[in-house]
């Protein structure tokens, strides 16, 4: 299976799949698809450059990317802190007595910084790394980056891809200069609309002239098969990567890991509480507290990560597979034991020809 | 394009279409797929039989089915009038406000009774009159209907199909003899779950030995041909007829419908309001109100419907675009213009094949 995508991108399988472990991301693009490494955890952009110098040295000379999270209107910001006193105490005081109630401890010893990667001077420090490395593609999670970004990125013969749930949306990203289009259904994991990506994927591809990849729902050949016959050129996978044995190596062993292989299709829920825009995540006491009647409404972006940036540390700390803090798709549910990425891909492979040999005798 | 599921029902193509029209079902099924009609909207199980008389005679001798709308476990149920007395007055008043409010006028002359095919015993005459009939194919919009309607069936030499949301739904519906298992994704209209199609078809395949048939999201051949990809026997299309010129011969001409050609794949919301349980509508002037700070809770099946009965009445006669109480999925997006039956099939058709030979060059 090619498409024009693989020639654009200089793979050999139009799988494109995005993770926070760069241990995942170097595989997937060694399994011949291209694998993009999620940049919001990088507080510090020097961290960044090393990882991508490992990049360099791990994918076997094969492409890669990198994802930032970027909204294209650049927001007034300050520093961290400046922004904390925006938080009103009674969010914060909830944050404390939900995670007291649930048994996650403070944090012992030095108190890590939250995610800063949802700021936008971060996220602009990511680009300014990844550009001095040979990444083939910057997407962005919020949809159309600055245009200032994208003239960067062609000036580095660089491609741009934006996350559109909408296909307005998407004819404005390429309006911008955006090169791939990622049509993100609701059934996605992390940030999603409310359309399904059945219905998403040919209106998007009818909207624009640019590829489009899948996203949302994909785990098995079939759905890669779908995806195709909705006319993407392509696939966008984040949530299956989650459960591979290279995660596990990056990131650590995980009662996340634990909860996403024991958690079902019905397992997820689309809300606010983790940056502030509508998320998918896995459905777990920490979520369940926020729908209470106790519970605060969830603050802008980015005022809600923040506000959650402590609590998240805390939860990874706590490592309690009932208390999870984790963007994730309905995919989930078919995500039921932990594998190597190679064979992961392998698989998704093999049942996409299967798929497709099953097609042709229809 | 033949599945297995052409020879089980006796028709050409794998393409089921749900409808309350008489009109549109007997064209779906004379243009080689099956027309099931929707009995909800006959109180009088009488007038079912005129009407399945005339299908009789229209369809040309090819196959057709009906739909009923059962739980299965029977409830305990008066006549329409007690159960009335269980409606909250606040219910009522916030109805009667709202209704002034969008101004939709009370019904002139005789007022006719609500639809009462959502009550149990209403159903059970439905599937009698339909048993006097050649059907093929008796559905269930409510999943399992009782065991002793599909031994009833079964005995007649009919199929009966049933709607899961849930892969234990489907497994529960072909325990209790069920014979056809639809598949209804987030995205589709009227009664649906959570899991988006692109998730649950595949999962609802691998659950049940059965045929699978996709639903929700499929309007366009590249549709019917993600369906087929992700394992279905043939799809599911309720909303995509709506807007068929058969239906307006069937119905009348309507606000309904120019509401429906105006409307985006982003104009449709999953709610309670229609019957009690979770139901995606066009999103109208009439649902916004029950989102309202003054909107109460919508009451629980069958007293929800039997609250909105009058109020579906009294909208339909103002027959304002604005003010449209539809159930419709998000593949409404795709429905911009008025044709006959048989066109929109030789279209899907058409386009299903252009997939099928995009894929085979892959």
């Amino acid at each position: 299976m090619r498409t024009s995508l693989c020639d654009k991108l200089g793979i050999e399988h139009p799988i494109i799949g995005f993770t926070p472990s760069e241990h995942v991301a170097a595989a997937i693009s060694r399994a011949g698809g291209l694998g993009v490494l999620g940049c919001v955890r990088f507080n510090d952009a020097a961290d960044l450059a090393k990882v991508l110098d490992w990049m360099d040295e791990n994918t076997g000379g094969k492409p890669y990317g990198v994802d930032v999270v970027m909204p294209a209107k650049i927001p007034t910001e300050g520093a961290a802190v400046d922004l904390g006193k925006l938080i009103p105490p009674g969010h914060k005081d909830f944050v404390e007595r939900t995670l007291q109630r649930l048994g996650v401890p403070p944090i012992g010893g030095e108190t890590r910084a939250g995610v800063l990667g949802w700021l936008h001077s971060v996220a602009r420090s990511h680009v300014d790394v990844a550009l001095e490395h040979p990444v083939k593609l910057i997407a962005n999670a919020l949809g159309s980056p600055p245009v200032d970004i994208i003239e960067q990125a062609h000036d580095h013969g660089v491609l741009v891809a934006a996350l559109a749930g909408k296909a307005e949306h998407a004819r404005s990203h390429v309006a911008n200069g955006v090169d791939i289009v990622v049509a993100q259904g609701y059934e996605a994991g992390g940030h999603t609309g409310e359309i399904a990506t059945m219905v998403l994927v040919p209106e998007i591809v009818d909207a624009v002239d640019v590829p489009v990849l899948a996203a949302g729902g994909i785990g098995s050949g079939r759905q890669v098969a779908a995806a195709m016959a909705l006319g993407a050129d392509g696939v966008w996978m984040g949530s299956y990567w989650l459960t591979t044995a290279e995660y596990t190596e990056s990131l650590g062993e995980s009662a996340m890991q634990q909860a996403l292989l024991g958690a079902t299709s019905s397992d997820t829920v689309r809300t606010r509480i983790y940056t502030g825009k509508p998320a998918r995540l896995l459905k777990t006491k920490w979520t369940e507290a926020w729908t209470a009647d106790d519970a605060p409404e969830p603050l802008p972006m980015p005022l809600q990560n923040l506000l959650v940036a402590e609590a998240h540390n805390r939860i990874q700390q706590a490592n309690d597979p009932a208390v999870v803090s984790m963007p994730v798709g309905q995919i989930v549910g078919r995500m039921s034991e932990i594998r190597p990425v190679a064979e992961v891909m392998a698989t998704l492979l093999k049942e996409t020809e299967e798929t497709l040999a099953r097609l042709r005798a229809l």
